[in-house]
Protein backbone atom coordinates (compact mmCIF):
# COMPACT_ATOMS: atom_id res chain seq x y z
CA UNK A 1 0.00 0.00 0.00
CA UNK A 2 2.54 2.53 0.81
CA UNK A 3 4.70 1.18 -2.37
CA UNK A 4 1.43 2.14 -4.62
CA UNK A 5 1.05 5.27 -2.73
CA UNK A 6 4.97 6.41 -3.58
CA UNK A 7 4.47 5.06 -7.21
CA UNK A 8 1.18 7.62 -7.33
CA UNK A 9 3.23 10.37 -5.58
CA UNK A 10 6.15 9.64 -8.58
CA UNK A 11 3.10 9.72 -11.09
CA UNK A 12 1.58 12.83 -9.89
CA UNK A 13 4.93 14.67 -9.93
CA UNK A 14 5.85 13.57 -13.69
CA UNK A 15 2.88 14.74 -14.88
CA UNK A 16 3.71 18.06 -13.43
CA UNK A 17 7.14 18.31 -14.72
CA UNK A 18 6.30 16.86 -18.15
CA UNK A 19 4.17 19.39 -18.49
CA UNK A 20 6.54 22.23 -17.54
CA UNK A 21 9.51 21.08 -19.30
CA UNK A 22 8.07 18.31 -21.87
CA UNK A 23 8.44 14.90 -21.98
CA UNK A 24 11.59 13.98 -23.61
CA UNK A 25 13.14 16.93 -21.66
CA UNK A 26 12.56 15.62 -18.38
CA UNK A 27 15.49 13.07 -17.25
CA UNK A 28 14.37 10.42 -14.42
CA UNK A 29 17.23 12.33 -12.18
CA UNK A 30 15.01 15.62 -12.08
CA UNK A 31 12.19 13.13 -11.86
CA UNK A 32 13.88 11.82 -8.35
CA UNK A 33 15.14 15.07 -7.73
CA UNK A 34 11.76 16.68 -8.21
CA UNK A 35 10.28 13.58 -5.66
CA UNK A 36 13.01 13.77 -2.89
CA UNK A 37 14.35 10.42 -3.72
CA UNK A 38 17.55 8.87 -4.85
CA UNK A 39 17.15 8.71 -8.51
CA UNK A 40 18.56 4.47 -7.68
CA UNK A 41 15.22 4.54 -5.53
CA UNK A 42 13.09 5.51 -8.36
CA UNK A 43 13.63 1.97 -10.20
CA UNK A 44 12.09 0.46 -7.15
CA UNK A 45 8.70 2.15 -8.10
CA UNK A 46 8.73 2.61 -11.61
CA UNK A 47 10.99 0.89 -14.57
CA UNK A 48 10.76 3.48 -16.65
CA UNK A 49 9.75 7.22 -17.72
CA UNK A 50 8.30 5.12 -20.69
CA UNK A 51 6.07 3.67 -17.89
CA UNK A 52 5.12 6.38 -16.25
CA UNK A 53 4.35 8.09 -19.41
CA UNK A 54 2.00 5.10 -19.90
CA UNK A 55 0.13 5.16 -16.62
CA UNK A 56 -0.60 9.04 -16.98
CA UNK A 57 -2.09 8.24 -21.04
CA UNK A 58 -3.97 5.31 -20.02
CA UNK A 59 -5.41 6.43 -16.71
CA UNK A 60 -6.48 9.56 -18.34
CA UNK A 61 -7.62 7.36 -21.63
CA UNK A 62 -9.55 5.48 -18.74
CA UNK A 63 -11.72 8.27 -17.40
CA UNK A 64 -12.82 9.00 -20.26
CA UNK A 65 -13.87 5.81 -21.63
CA UNK A 66 -15.72 6.06 -18.26
CA UNK A 67 -17.84 9.02 -19.14
CA UNK A 68 -18.72 7.82 -22.51
CA UNK A 69 -20.16 4.59 -20.98
CA UNK A 70 -22.10 6.95 -18.22
CA UNK A 71 -23.21 8.72 -20.56
CA UNK A 72 -24.38 6.22 -23.36
CA UNK A 73 -26.81 4.69 -20.56
CA UNK A 74 -27.79 7.71 -18.81
CA UNK A 75 -31.37 7.89 -19.99
CA UNK A 76 -32.02 11.50 -21.17
CA UNK A 77 -31.98 13.43 -24.58
CA UNK A 78 -29.10 13.35 -27.06
CA UNK A 79 -29.27 17.32 -25.75
CA UNK A 80 -28.27 15.96 -22.02
CA UNK A 81 -25.87 13.90 -23.07
CA UNK A 82 -23.83 16.33 -24.91
CA UNK A 83 -24.40 18.68 -21.91
CA UNK A 84 -23.17 15.94 -19.36
CA UNK A 85 -20.19 15.05 -21.83
CA UNK A 86 -19.01 18.68 -21.85
CA UNK A 87 -19.71 18.87 -18.38
CA UNK A 88 -17.46 15.79 -17.71
CA UNK A 89 -14.88 17.48 -19.86
CA UNK A 90 -14.55 20.29 -18.03
CA UNK A 91 -14.09 18.20 -14.00
CA UNK A 92 -11.52 15.97 -15.93
CA UNK A 93 -9.33 19.31 -17.13
CA UNK A 94 -9.76 20.82 -13.58
CA UNK A 95 -9.42 17.89 -11.45
CA UNK A 96 -6.37 16.46 -13.38
CA UNK A 97 -4.95 19.61 -15.38
CA UNK A 98 -1.24 18.23 -15.70
CA UNK A 99 -2.35 14.17 -16.71
CA UNK A 100 -4.80 15.94 -19.25
CA UNK A 101 -2.18 17.82 -20.92
CA UNK A 102 0.61 15.09 -20.65
CA UNK A 103 -2.25 12.84 -22.27
CA UNK A 104 -3.11 15.36 -24.79
CA UNK A 105 0.27 16.49 -26.27
CA UNK A 106 3.10 13.73 -25.12
CA UNK A 107 0.86 10.08 -26.45
CA UNK A 108 3.28 10.70 -29.35
CA UNK A 109 5.98 10.18 -27.13
CA UNK A 110 4.73 6.44 -26.52
CA UNK A 111 6.38 2.65 -27.78
CA UNK A 112 4.78 0.55 -30.16
CA UNK A 113 2.82 -0.93 -29.44
CA UNK A 114 1.30 1.19 -26.88
CA UNK A 115 1.17 4.24 -29.44
CA UNK A 116 -0.86 1.98 -31.24
CA UNK A 117 -3.41 1.28 -28.67
CA UNK A 118 -3.78 4.81 -27.45
CA UNK A 119 -4.37 5.86 -30.85
CA UNK A 120 -7.00 2.76 -31.33
CA UNK A 121 -8.49 3.82 -27.78
CA UNK A 122 -8.59 7.98 -28.62
CA UNK A 123 -10.11 6.61 -32.04
CA UNK A 124 -13.04 4.15 -30.37
CA UNK A 125 -14.27 7.42 -27.93
CA UNK A 126 -14.34 9.47 -30.47
CA UNK A 127 -16.32 7.04 -33.09
CA UNK A 128 -18.80 7.08 -29.77
CA UNK A 129 -19.40 10.45 -29.23
CA UNK A 130 -20.11 10.67 -33.30
CA UNK A 131 -22.97 8.00 -32.58
CA UNK A 132 -24.04 10.17 -29.89
CA UNK A 133 -24.42 12.98 -32.53
CA UNK A 134 -25.64 10.46 -35.48
CA UNK A 135 -28.05 9.40 -33.34
CA UNK A 136 -29.41 13.18 -31.71
CA UNK A 137 -29.66 14.24 -35.97
CA UNK A 138 -31.15 11.13 -36.79
CA UNK A 139 -34.18 12.11 -34.02
CA UNK A 140 -34.15 15.66 -35.32
CA UNK A 141 -32.85 16.85 -31.90
CA UNK A 142 -29.72 17.94 -33.76
CA UNK A 143 -29.11 19.97 -36.79
CA UNK A 144 -28.15 17.82 -40.28
CA UNK A 145 -24.63 18.62 -40.13
CA UNK A 146 -21.61 16.45 -41.41
CA UNK A 147 -21.12 13.99 -38.40
CA UNK A 148 -16.77 15.10 -38.91
CA UNK A 149 -17.36 18.60 -38.93
CA UNK A 150 -19.39 18.34 -36.06
CA UNK A 151 -17.48 15.98 -33.87
CA UNK A 152 -14.21 17.52 -34.81
CA UNK A 153 -15.34 21.05 -33.84
CA UNK A 154 -16.81 19.70 -30.79
CA UNK A 155 -13.51 18.15 -29.80
CA UNK A 156 -11.60 21.20 -30.57
CA UNK A 157 -13.82 23.09 -28.25
CA UNK A 158 -13.21 20.93 -25.55
CA UNK A 159 -9.35 20.93 -26.16
CA UNK A 160 -8.45 23.94 -25.93
CA UNK A 161 -9.94 24.15 -22.00
CA UNK A 162 -6.76 22.44 -21.45
CA UNK A 163 -4.56 24.82 -23.33
CA UNK A 164 -5.87 27.66 -22.19
CA UNK A 165 -8.03 27.23 -18.65
CA UNK A 166 -6.35 27.85 -15.82
CA UNK A 167 -8.34 29.00 -12.42
CA UNK A 168 -7.30 31.96 -11.33
CA UNK A 169 -8.31 33.38 -14.77
CA UNK A 170 -11.48 35.77 -14.82
CA UNK A 171 -13.44 32.95 -15.42
CA UNK A 172 -14.88 30.53 -12.95
CA UNK A 173 -15.52 26.69 -13.71
CA UNK A 174 -18.93 27.47 -13.69
CA UNK A 175 -19.57 30.34 -16.02
CA UNK A 176 -17.19 28.17 -18.12
CA UNK A 177 -19.05 25.34 -18.17
CA UNK A 178 -22.40 27.16 -18.81
CA UNK A 179 -20.88 29.41 -21.41
CA UNK A 180 -18.99 27.10 -23.39
CA UNK A 181 -22.36 24.59 -23.09
CA UNK A 182 -24.49 27.09 -24.11
CA UNK A 183 -22.17 27.29 -27.19
CA UNK A 184 -21.64 24.02 -28.04
CA UNK A 185 -25.49 22.91 -27.68
CA UNK A 186 -27.18 25.87 -29.47
CA UNK A 187 -24.31 25.62 -32.03
CA UNK A 188 -26.46 21.56 -32.09
CA UNK A 189 -29.53 21.75 -31.70
CA UNK A 190 -32.43 21.80 -34.60
CA UNK B 1 12.21 39.10 -60.56
CA UNK B 2 13.44 35.71 -61.30
CA UNK B 3 15.31 35.66 -58.09
CA UNK B 4 12.18 36.44 -56.33
CA UNK B 5 10.31 33.74 -58.21
CA UNK B 6 13.17 31.29 -57.12
CA UNK B 7 12.74 32.75 -53.22
CA UNK B 8 9.28 32.01 -53.23
CA UNK B 9 9.70 28.46 -54.77
CA UNK B 10 12.46 27.93 -51.93
CA UNK B 11 9.87 29.03 -49.23
CA UNK B 12 6.63 26.98 -50.94
CA UNK B 13 9.30 23.71 -50.81
CA UNK B 14 10.43 25.02 -47.37
CA UNK B 15 6.62 24.90 -45.93
CA UNK B 16 6.22 21.28 -47.64
CA UNK B 17 9.17 19.79 -45.74
CA UNK B 18 8.66 21.63 -42.27
CA UNK B 19 5.38 20.36 -42.32
CA UNK B 20 6.02 17.15 -43.05
CA UNK B 21 9.30 16.62 -41.03
CA UNK B 22 8.85 19.27 -38.62
CA UNK B 23 10.98 23.08 -38.57
CA UNK B 24 13.47 21.37 -36.65
CA UNK B 25 14.46 18.03 -37.98
CA UNK B 26 14.73 20.12 -41.78
CA UNK B 27 17.95 20.68 -42.54
CA UNK B 28 19.34 22.98 -45.31
CA UNK B 29 20.83 20.46 -47.25
CA UNK B 30 17.42 18.33 -47.45
CA UNK B 31 15.97 21.51 -48.50
CA UNK B 32 18.17 22.21 -51.21
CA UNK B 33 18.01 18.78 -52.47
CA UNK B 34 14.17 19.00 -53.00
CA UNK B 35 14.27 22.83 -54.55
CA UNK B 36 16.49 20.99 -56.77
CA UNK B 37 19.82 23.40 -56.53
CA UNK B 38 23.67 23.06 -54.75
CA UNK B 39 23.01 24.05 -50.49
CA UNK B 40 25.56 26.96 -51.22
CA UNK B 41 23.12 28.18 -54.14
CA UNK B 42 20.38 28.59 -51.58
CA UNK B 43 22.16 31.10 -49.50
CA UNK B 44 22.06 33.81 -52.41
CA UNK B 45 18.62 33.35 -51.77
CA UNK B 46 17.95 32.95 -48.75
CA UNK B 47 20.12 33.90 -45.44
CA UNK B 48 19.23 31.22 -43.01
CA UNK B 49 16.60 28.87 -42.38
CA UNK B 50 15.26 31.23 -39.00
CA UNK B 51 14.76 33.90 -42.22
CA UNK B 52 12.26 30.98 -43.94
CA UNK B 53 10.22 30.39 -40.78
CA UNK B 54 10.11 34.28 -40.25
CA UNK B 55 8.98 34.63 -44.12
CA UNK B 56 6.57 31.63 -43.70
CA UNK B 57 4.92 32.61 -40.59
CA UNK B 58 4.42 36.65 -41.01
CA UNK B 59 3.01 36.20 -44.67
CA UNK B 60 0.27 33.94 -42.82
CA UNK B 61 -0.26 36.64 -40.22
CA UNK B 62 -0.01 39.18 -42.95
CA UNK B 63 -3.24 37.23 -44.75
CA UNK B 64 -5.26 37.49 -41.41
CA UNK B 65 -4.76 40.71 -40.64
CA UNK B 66 -5.75 41.45 -43.92
CA UNK B 67 -8.82 39.43 -43.34
CA UNK B 68 -9.67 41.11 -39.99
CA UNK B 69 -9.54 44.71 -41.72
CA UNK B 70 -11.93 43.89 -44.51
CA UNK B 71 -14.04 42.25 -42.18
CA UNK B 72 -14.44 45.33 -40.19
CA UNK B 73 -14.75 47.68 -42.78
CA UNK B 74 -17.80 45.54 -44.06
CA UNK B 75 -21.07 47.41 -43.36
CA UNK B 76 -22.89 44.38 -42.26
CA UNK B 77 -24.41 42.60 -39.31
CA UNK B 78 -22.22 41.21 -36.52
CA UNK B 79 -23.60 37.96 -37.76
CA UNK B 80 -21.81 38.36 -41.25
CA UNK B 81 -18.83 39.66 -40.19
CA UNK B 82 -18.25 36.13 -38.13
CA UNK B 83 -19.46 34.30 -41.45
CA UNK B 84 -16.97 36.11 -43.38
CA UNK B 85 -14.72 35.75 -40.97
CA UNK B 86 -15.06 31.46 -40.73
CA UNK B 87 -14.88 32.12 -44.61
CA UNK B 88 -11.74 33.51 -45.11
CA UNK B 89 -10.25 30.98 -42.39
CA UNK B 90 -11.23 27.84 -44.12
CA UNK B 91 -10.32 29.72 -47.88
CA UNK B 92 -6.51 29.91 -46.47
CA UNK B 93 -6.18 26.82 -45.21
CA UNK B 94 -7.18 25.39 -48.22
CA UNK B 95 -5.08 27.69 -50.64
CA UNK B 96 -1.92 27.63 -48.07
CA UNK B 97 -2.35 24.85 -45.72
CA UNK B 98 1.27 23.98 -45.39
CA UNK B 99 2.00 27.33 -44.82
CA UNK B 100 -0.74 28.05 -42.34
CA UNK B 101 0.80 24.70 -40.76
CA UNK B 102 3.99 25.87 -40.06
CA UNK B 103 3.26 29.28 -38.81
CA UNK B 104 0.71 27.78 -36.12
CA UNK B 105 2.64 25.41 -34.85
CA UNK B 106 6.65 26.43 -35.66
CA UNK B 107 6.07 29.91 -34.78
CA UNK B 108 7.66 28.58 -31.07
CA UNK B 109 11.05 28.17 -33.26
CA UNK B 110 11.22 31.93 -34.05
CA UNK B 111 14.22 33.40 -32.46
CA UNK B 112 13.42 36.94 -30.49
CA UNK B 113 12.40 39.37 -31.19
CA UNK B 114 10.86 38.46 -34.47
CA UNK B 115 8.98 35.51 -31.65
CA UNK B 116 8.34 38.31 -29.85
CA UNK B 117 6.60 40.07 -32.62
CA UNK B 118 4.75 37.56 -33.73
CA UNK B 119 2.86 36.83 -30.36
CA UNK B 120 2.14 40.64 -30.26
CA UNK B 121 0.80 40.24 -33.82
CA UNK B 122 -1.00 37.12 -32.79
CA UNK B 123 -2.85 38.66 -29.78
CA UNK B 124 -3.65 41.98 -31.84
CA UNK B 125 -5.73 39.77 -33.86
CA UNK B 126 -7.47 37.59 -31.28
CA UNK B 127 -8.33 41.02 -29.40
CA UNK B 128 -9.79 42.31 -33.19
CA UNK B 129 -11.99 39.11 -32.95
CA UNK B 130 -13.06 39.46 -29.45
CA UNK B 131 -14.18 43.37 -30.27
CA UNK B 132 -16.79 42.23 -32.48
CA UNK B 133 -17.65 39.37 -30.87
CA UNK B 134 -18.48 42.15 -27.26
CA UNK B 135 -20.23 44.65 -30.05
CA UNK B 136 -22.28 41.86 -31.28
CA UNK B 137 -22.94 40.90 -27.51
CA UNK B 138 -23.77 44.89 -27.05
CA UNK B 139 -26.61 45.11 -29.72
CA UNK B 140 -27.85 41.68 -28.83
CA UNK B 141 -27.13 39.63 -31.50
CA UNK B 142 -24.74 37.59 -30.05
CA UNK B 143 -25.53 35.96 -26.84
CA UNK B 144 -24.06 37.39 -23.80
CA UNK B 145 -21.27 34.74 -23.18
CA UNK B 146 -17.85 35.08 -21.52
CA UNK B 147 -16.04 37.18 -24.17
CA UNK B 148 -12.36 34.50 -23.73
CA UNK B 149 -14.84 31.60 -23.77
CA UNK B 150 -16.45 32.68 -27.20
CA UNK B 151 -13.19 33.79 -28.80
CA UNK B 152 -11.49 30.82 -27.78
CA UNK B 153 -14.43 28.39 -28.43
CA UNK B 154 -14.14 30.06 -31.72
CA UNK B 155 -10.94 29.99 -32.55
CA UNK B 156 -10.05 26.87 -31.94
CA UNK B 157 -12.77 25.54 -34.13
CA UNK B 158 -10.94 27.23 -36.79
CA UNK B 159 -7.44 25.73 -35.69
CA UNK B 160 -8.79 22.19 -36.04
CA UNK B 161 -9.27 22.42 -39.63
CA UNK B 162 -5.99 22.91 -40.65
CA UNK B 163 -4.78 19.67 -38.22
CA UNK B 164 -7.97 18.06 -39.79
CA UNK B 165 -9.06 18.89 -43.21
CA UNK B 166 -7.87 17.33 -46.73
CA UNK B 167 -9.43 18.00 -50.07
CA UNK B 168 -10.08 14.57 -50.33
CA UNK B 169 -11.92 13.90 -47.42
CA UNK B 170 -15.37 12.98 -47.45
CA UNK B 171 -16.45 16.74 -46.90
CA UNK B 172 -16.23 18.82 -49.20
CA UNK B 173 -14.69 23.23 -49.16
CA UNK B 174 -18.26 23.99 -49.58
CA UNK B 175 -20.23 21.66 -46.55
CA UNK B 176 -17.01 22.63 -44.22
CA UNK B 177 -17.77 25.64 -44.77
CA UNK B 178 -21.55 25.53 -44.80
CA UNK B 179 -21.74 23.16 -41.60
CA UNK B 180 -18.92 25.01 -39.24
CA UNK B 181 -20.62 28.64 -40.52
CA UNK B 182 -23.67 27.00 -39.39
CA UNK B 183 -22.46 25.39 -35.74
CA UNK B 184 -20.75 28.43 -34.63
CA UNK B 185 -23.20 31.36 -35.93
CA UNK B 186 -26.01 29.28 -34.17
CA UNK B 187 -24.20 28.82 -31.03
CA UNK B 188 -23.13 32.36 -30.78
CA UNK B 189 -26.87 34.00 -32.06
CA UNK B 190 -28.75 35.12 -29.44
Amino acid sequence: MAKKSRKELIINEAAIIFKQKGYSATSMRELAEKVGIEAASLYNHIRSKDEILEEICFSVAHEYLSFITEIEERECSYTDKLKGLIELHIKLIIEKPNEVSVANNDWKNLSDPKKKLYKEVRKGYENRIANILTKGMQTGEFKQLHVSVALFTLLSSLRWIELWYRPGRDVTADELKHDLTTFLVHGLKN
